[in-house]
């Protein structure tokens, strides 16, 4: 079967590889969509690293890909909850399920957690082998194209549920990726009134704009503090940080209001820099999540209602084939994408 | 009278000036004792600015002291509440009242916050004119001593309130001066179980334990923090930052367990640098408060009850004619000194 498979930083060849067998526990997916995410293009560039993650034994070459939907086409014998034919998408977080995290019920800060499609094959492949227990079901109100989406957009929710934010409140997002698009589209259904979206491209912003931010702005035109501290009559109530830079981390100490919150869902390469004073100040909240644990089933849910609409999100749709030209380079050089989904089977 | 007066850094006199007079709505206070606080220390060190406050008019020179407590010796004709021979102790924030902090009750975070004693005359004085606004009444069972001591004291429970800390947990204290003994005092009265109070100062350490830290370790040993993630089974509920450096943040992103909060006591010389990783890997909570807001009456409550036992914070009683010598310069030099209360008046 053809598979996208890391080998080194820069080289991610599609390939023939062999189709993977199933255990007792596990169902066989065929695989219909599958996003490329932030990560995938941070792993593509810098590569995977040398360590053997420990509860997969696995390192590169292996197949991306953890933001997938599919359907079953083998079920192990084990496997009670789902049949053949069931279209599901994957929760791809593995974790050890007994350190103080894990036990905690906060099984993504498992001190040990991985990712199906960065620490053991992924979806970028005509088929992939799940345990059946990462499996949520696609009711048929729900595309298999949503439910690629399902797991950028758990992100975006888990970080919203996990934030201050209630409704009537005002919310400014500073980045409009997928991510950013993603929190604009769950901070709207979580009632907030003024939404503002930050970013330097126009085609996201006109993006944003279409997604239902109530104000779009520049994020370097030279009164954006003033700009939004008149829009917002002194600031927001909780800024999300989609963006992930100094600048991004400054404009939010500037543009929230008294006790409100800083969460930040974009990773940094870099340690930023914080005045405390401004903290001390205003008695600010900075705060992050790292993925999601347990919102599968809303999301999937919020999907099917028509509450969280993220259709919108996908901005181009490829086969596998072109994967690394139409998918990578153009995801890291062409900044009016935001979603790009890849089918690996053609009769998709 | 005499007073000690900031002409500008550096440069405190212990000088006789004119008795104040008051208005309608104030009181005269005999000022019993009053305590030398690190924002006093600062502005000897560093001078109080040239900018006239914007609420007050005033500048330096002026005198110091706003944590202190006497006896009303003359009421204005509109004050209701208060009599001559009544022992007060003072809320030293002077507020604006109408802007959006103060209309939202956070008005100690008032655009044009000030203080008594930093911004107008305050209690390094025999006698000083407060608005009986500002005025909190001392039972019987508190004596002018713990009167002096009430406004350290909400500092940090007003910052022990508004953390996350709830009875039965794990609280670590970087910083053992005053506030991070009171810190301390505050944090076992909320019925923390565990308290690790980390100093590099013997002395303040022994105080410490003296005042119920469950264990006390020297910030410069080198395997503090394995220690602390031993003693506190994966790191601690809340961290109180009582110290303001570099390190100390380091060292609490570190020791904090997964969904911990950082509260931010001290004050910060410049921006502090901030690795997000660990932040979003451990989904920990950064924040900060300034001063107080509405916890006086409870304090002295608290006080008087014994359940914050202040009085041990105390390490030396000096009258004004040594203020500079045995209470700025001792405290900038002799850091086995923690709260150093002094008296204008030679009856006490």
């Amino acid at each position: 079967m053809k598979a996208a498979v890391l080998h080194n930083e820069n080289d991610l060849r599609i390939e023939e590889v062999n189709k993977p067998q199933h255990g007792p526990d596990q169902v066989l997916i065929e695989v219909a969509w599958a996003g490329i995410c932030g990560s995938d293009l941070a792993v593509y560039q810098y590569g995977l690293g040398e360590n053997i993650h420990p509860l997969t034994g696995r390192k590169a070459p292996l197949t991306l890909g953890h933001e997938f939907a599919g359907t079953i086409v083998a079920t192990g014998e084990n496997v009670d909850h789902f049949q053949v034919g069931d279209h599901v998408t994957v929760e791809p977080l593995i974790f050890c399920g007994t350190c103080l995290a894990c036990n905690s019920g906060y099984y993504n800060q498992c001190q040990m957690v991985g990712f199906i499609g960065l620490n053991t094959d992924g979806g970028f492949a005509q088929y992939v082998v799940v345990d059946a227990s990462k499996l949520h079901k696609l009711p048929d109100n729900v595309s298999l194209e949503e439910g690629a989406l399902v797991e950028p957009t758990a992100v975006s929710f888990y970080a919203v549920r996990e934030s201050k934010l209630k409704t009537g409140d005002t919310a400014i997002i500073y980045g409009a990726g997928p991510i950013g698009l993603l929190t604009l589209i769950c901070v709207k259904a979580a009632g907030a009134a003024k939404i503002i979206v930050v970013d330097i491209s126009e085609e996201r912003l006109q993006k944003a704009q279409q997604l239902g931010a109530t104000m779009v702005l520049r994020g370097d035109q030279d009164d954006l503090i003033p700009t939004i501290l008149t829009a917002t009559n002194g600031g927001a109530d909780v800024v999300y940080d989609c963006a992930g830079a100094q600048q991004t981390i400054n404009n939010a100490l500037y543009t929230t209001k008294l006790g409100a919150q800083i969460m930040i869902i974009a990773t940094f390469k870099k340690p930023i820099e914080i005045d405390v004073n401004l903290v001390m100040f205003k008695a600010l909240h900075i705060t992050s999540t790292l993925a999601y644990r347990n919102v599968f089933p809303t999301v999937i849910d919020l999907i099917a209602a028509g509450q969280l609409d993220v259709k919108p999100v996908i901005t181009h749709k490829i086969a596998i084939d072109d994967l690394v030209e139409e998918g990578f380079e153009k995801l890291l050089h062409d900044k009016s994408q935001a979603k790009i989904l890849v089918t690996p089977t053609s009769n998709h």
